[in-house]
């Protein structure tokens, strides 16, 4: 065999393990694998309660940043999209024309803002009164704000009783036709740290009444206003948004570990798992390594009840699928590319060297992030 | 003026701001920031090191992924690289032809390590006989292999006492000529746990004793195999390299918080910093909130003296670089993309809506690899 046909050969086959011939993508390397059915199923689920609430659905486009993936919110109604960033916005302005960016605007962007908004309609976050100071004068086009509020987050957001600097903001923003306010946003974040459902409901409920509180105080002066309330936690557990005019969650559609954590998922509704080869067996410490390490999973983890960290869960694979999670079986560690996996002593036997299991993540949004350029669609 | 001079005006601004004119590239959202000057200074000082113990320099370059990077290497007189995958090793096998990837060989991969090792002198990893059956009669050209020997990181690699795994993978290895056994290879990874230069160095004695007492008794049957040792600790900080034919250390280049927290380098001797523009002010509770979040700088961390979760050291801009780190002052949260910084009290008015502030990575590699479509060099 001469060099070059070798050479077309290797090529060949290195292309072959690479496509997708007849739907099978032979999976080599950590690769992210999305049951697009259970995606499907929990997008339903989130924009059927919408509707009854007569909610606005506004899903946060940050968790899959994917225009293929977006598409699949058409069939539900969607219009209309949450991202976490401006270069989010101009990747998903070539899809959606209705956008807002939930994050404090990074007033050293502007001019992606102009860009954005010659064709597009775009929503920015103002918490402060400096951020609009530095801006409202390099406004080319319109573009509507929210008024961010931490209704106990504490990450950021003005807080509910801060009138001066809302109403400071607003005067300010008065001066610019180009700047509509469209009302108030929050990300109730401190649902992630909710033990059960009825405290989930508290922070929904406590939120939402803060929200609304605030709405009835400024609706006299502007009559359009909304509420938006946002995460996962508490869109996907609470029952009641009457009073709520748009939700933004982003994460229900693939869940994850943390999800299942604070039992606001089953592991049945996780629609993501990164596939990884199995490079390693330790039987004496009844470990397994895998070829997939920090910068396929993250180092996002959770602590278990045993005090020991879990970057993921471990199922096996069936029928090109994954399995329900192995019980006393996790990720304990992880460094660039290896993981390392604690087995039960008792299932050792069902992990071989170039085997392909499952790691379900625990941080869906990060691990799709980390997995970007390499992910498939079952 | 007409839509499609405003839409040219607004491409061209955006243009300008993702341009580096003059070599000033204009910040506005989380850049990876890389001083040139402090590489080739920790560059410098390892391939010193090597060559004084007559010891091969083999970097790894997981840490930067970049071939532009992997240049700056070339003045010291590396020739031949460490990576961590097969995919990296087919990136760098552009400009370096002599590569070893530092990892259990993925046996899914066989068809990448044929494709590389056409044209490049390639060094793979055993740490098992069942990666051996598997590919060892599909590798086509010729390939070197390293043992990797476990020294104590319980990470991957054989026990040194496990002379019978061992053998049974070079006794397998024979019957393919393509395969060349090079020597062991050994990761000493549990340096990263030592509190103090002395541990360090106990560690480094002890790997490399290990290493050599299996060098010599395999000697006698292989006369060319070396022992190859890796991690930036010890190669830092152990002095004595003669016993070590080759060293692999990667993260020294750029440095981070986790080598400062071990005293493997000075604030001085870290190269890299994400470079973040500050979105909101919280005076009431002295925090800043930064564009700059998981996806930017990761979820690695260190626990603090007083218990909290640092996920980075805070320095401010200064002539067009950063400033020693900020006392009192780190990250104490990251979501997707907001970065929360606990600000000591006294500091807060050095912080301003719209600056740009430099974060120092607690883990470089990673922060690198999530940045890798945005950096620059200073």
């Amino acid at each position: 065999m001469t060099y070059l046909t070798k050479a077309f050969k290797q090529y060949f086959i290195l292309y072959l393990c690479h496509t997708d011939i007849y739907g099978i993508m032979q999976i080599d390397r950590p690769t992210l694998v999305i049951d697009k059915q259970k995606c499907l199923r929990n997008i339903e689920r989130m924009a059927r309660k919408a509707s009854q609430n007569n909610t606005l659905f506004r899903p946060h486009f940050k968790t899959h940043q994917s225009l293929e993936i977006g598409e699949w919110f058409r069939p539900f109604g969607v219009t209309s999209i949450t991202v976490s960033s401006l270069d989010m916005a101009l990747y998903f302005s070539k899809n959606w024309s209705d956008i807002t960016v939930a994050f404090p605007v990074n007033s050293l962007e502007v001019d992606k803002i102009n860009l954005l908004t010659q064709t597009n309609r775009l929503n920015i976050l103002f918490e402060n009164f400096e951020s609009v100071q530095i801006i409202k004068d390099k406004l080319i086009y319109p573009v509507g704000f929210f008024i961010e509020i931490d209704t106990g987050a504490c990450r950021s957001g003005i807080a509910p009783n801060q009138y001066d600097k809302i109403d400071a903001i607003l005067n300010l923003t008065k001066s610019n036709a180009n700047l509509t306010f469209k009302g108030f946003l929050t990300h109730a974040g401190h649902s992630y740290a909710c033990k059960s459902h009825d405290e989930i409901k508290a922070v929904h409920t406590s939120s939402v009444d803060i929200m609304d509180e605030l709405k009835v105080e400024y609706l006299s002066v502007y009559d359009d206003i909304i509420i938006s309330v946002g995460d996962t936690p508490t869109c996907t557990r609470a029952e009641d948004f009457f009073a709520v005019d748009e939700m933004r969650p982003g994460n229900f559609i693939f869940n994850d570990i943390m999800q299942k954590e604070i039992s606001t998922c089953t592991f049945d509704d996780i629609a993501v798992a990164v596939a990884c080869p199995v490079v390693a067996k330790h039987e004496d410490r009844n470990e397994v390594v895998i070829f997939g390490g920090g910068v396929h999973l993250s180092k996002d983890h959770l602590i278990q009840a045993d005090g020991a960290k879990s970057f993921g869960k471990v199922s096996l694979a069936e029928n090109g699928k994954w399995t329900c999670p192995l019980v006393n079986t996790y990720v304990k560690s992880l460094s660039q590319e290896h993981g390392v996996i604690s087995v039960d002593p008792a299932k050792m036997n069902l992990f071989n060297i170039g085997d392909i299991i499952y790691i379900l993540p625990i941080h869906s949004c990060i691990a799709m992030n980390l997995m970007r350029t390499n992910w498939k669609v079952l």
